[in-house]
């Protein structure tokens, strides 16, 4: 059901208003029904800041843009923000939730001092989670130290992460339902690249495709599916990360200290680089040489066919092997994977105990503006129910 | 992120220990994160009562059935539920949350008294919310008149409901989060009877099954597929049921006060007992005479395959055009319902105008104790995340 409307809310500050952050604005203050709960008193950009301790109008979802340009107020560094949020807190009396819209490793680096702070942070930036397990340790520690009844309730941090894998999709929730009613997730097994999905669903098909593997990653360049460098997605390294995102979240199996040591620099990760252009740095190079290796990808491609299968780019964490592995694989023509799916969409099935005749399901859009906005908008609902006062 | 621990705690009545209540009661005392958390301070059956006003120890997981049968306490009827439950509050200062794990239309009517009380409701229960407009509307209102700031904190109500669609499938969150940020739903569509999904997952193939309608029904009554009546299931009733729980969770479009006045019995529901047997009564007579209308149901799959398409019993509520029904369609071979539902899996798309291009899907298993259970057992979590005092 709905929940219902209430006169609590909590304070928001957000960091990093490019494509998603202005979409997070966008629906905080547009949808009624969320205005009036989530209060954004502090936004900024690698620049400026613009700052509202009584919390932004919904009148501004015009002007906000233009008032941070002409803002007088410099960005704050992570210390300085978390300064200047204690010291709001203190007058506002609200629980305060840091919104993390970059990419960045050094805003990702200072979610402890976040957490330690009191503040919840909701982010869907990789970098936090799929980073060293150090890093990733200091995050669990400081929500430990500050989740006793000794702290006051509104400095009590929660930390939700739903875009960082899927965008919008149900993943994290999802698996964080399994683990915590105590299933046992057996397999994890995904498209977890809109780029990827976009290559392969063309490359390699049920109806035998027979385009040229370096023609449809230049179309996927063309049409914005890709990294401004192609490479950087044909590195598997963003699978890499969602892997580590994860795994991290499985009881046990996946302890933070001792899997993953690096994050997803310690996940078996399968380049599709070919060895020659590892170091071209260059994209247009890059995208010219690569039909000198056309032939060894419509080889993999061919083999597949033949046994019934197309190949797909995916991501597997196999508990009971204890594999966690981002890699080019082969499914039957009857599997979601190769039929059910189609342009830049994401897949995953999880595989478990109670899941175990047919695995559980998500499927859709995993990348786009509006769609990891609303996975953030989705959290910060979730932190607002349980900490608005 | 996994939640931190905690000594806060909320209070569980269980009402239904059959097959779901079973599984409840065995996740809530097995899983270590969850005991110390939810604590069952009363569950029961038809008959009997066991009240443990310290909550149930973990010991009890194989004891509780037996220690039932023995109790002295009888059943306790909803209004002395009430009384009782808000005795033990107004000792115990913890919130209270009543599980509902029966199919009761009794029990679902007491709904409104227990909110009433300030006591959650979790429940799989389908009947509360897909019954007539005036009983949906007693429970919004109980809601509403209990959340405000002159209501203690744990005497406001939470009603959560995940089951009673899909069972443990995220389907009620995913479509509470897209409402929530303000996301359109433009069409919601899905296979929403494990029954259905089996009987047309083998009468109606890709590669062109030819088995009898009837065949299929017989096989999946001994299977177990199908209600003791295969009638009840063929008559379309808990699809409809399953849209207007999802129907009534849309804004504006589907007010429950002009829309669905009925609940389910307002959905424009295709029934697939053939005309002669509406009224036959014994489930032997009902399968031994379903062979006469075989060829009723081969031409609509003939026409369907001719046209490369399969039959899908489903249920659609599609906004713009406002309607509402349970029907049998026909879906493209490559279409999700036809190439990648298999066994009594669920499916549901939703077409929003953020996933425009291509549907959010959801699929699994969408019936059986365990993963009902889950749907449950995690939206208790979310009662005492937002609850535990």
């Amino acid at each position: 059901m709905a929940s219902s409307s209430s006169s609590a809310f909590v304070d928001v500050a957000i960091v990093g208003v490019g494509l998603v952050g202005s979409s997070v604005i966008k629906q905080l203050l547009t949808v009624p029904s969320l205005n009036p709960i989530l209060r954004i008193v502090l936004l900024q950009n690698s620049k400026k800041a613009l700052i509202k301790p009584n919390g932004l109008p919904t009148s501004a979802a015009s002007t906000w843009a233009n008032d941070l340009t002409s803002s007088q107020d410099a960005a704050l560094a992570p210390a300085d923000l978390v300064s200047h949020l204690q010291s709001h807190r203190s007058q506002a009396a609200k629980h305060v939730v840091v919104v993390d819209n970059t990419s960045s490793q050094v805003i990702a680096d200072a979610y402890p001092s976040f957490l330690n702070a009191g503040f919840s942070v909701v982010t869907p930036n990789k970098k936090a989670f799929s980073a060293s397990s150090s890093l990733y340790a200091s995050i669990l520690s400081a929500i430990k130290s500050k989740s006793s009844s000794s702290t006051p309730a509104i400095e009590r941090p929660l930390i939700y992460q739903e875009s960082t894998v899927g965008a919008g999709l149900p993943i994290i929730g999802t698996l964080n339902d399994l683990v915590g009613t105590g299933d046992q997730v057996r397999k994890i097994e995904g498209v977890f690249s809109g780029t990827f999905s976009y290559i392969f669903n063309n490359y390699s098909t049920v109806k035998g495709s027979q385009v040229g593997f370096s023609q449809v990653v230049r179309v996927a360049k063309e049409n914005g599916y890709t990294e401004p460098h192609p490479g950087d997605d044909l590195s598997g390294s963003d699978v890499a990360r969602k892997l580590a995102i994860l795994a991290r979240l499985l009881p046990d199996q996946f302890d933070p200290k001792s899997s993953l040591p690096e994050g997803y620099a310690s996940v078996d990760t399968k380049s599709l680089t070919p060895e020659p252009l590892q170091d071209v740095t260059d994209p247009t190079e890059y995208v010219n040489r690569l039909p000198d290796f056309d032939a060894d990808f419509d080889k993999l491609r061919k083999q597949a066919f033949e046994q019934g299968q197309v190949l797909r780019y995916v991501g597997v964490i196999d508990v009971e092997k204890k594999v966690i592995k981002a890699s080019l694989e082969s499914y039957p023509f009857s599997h979601p994977f190769a039929s059910a799916l189609s342009g830049s969409d994401n897949i995953v099935a999880f595989h478990t105990e109670r899941y175990a005749n047919a695995p559980l399901i998500v499927q859709g859009a995993g990348a786009g503006a509006d769609v990891t906005a609303m996975g953030v908008v989705a959290d910060l609902r979730r932190v607002s129910e349980r900490r608005a006062v």
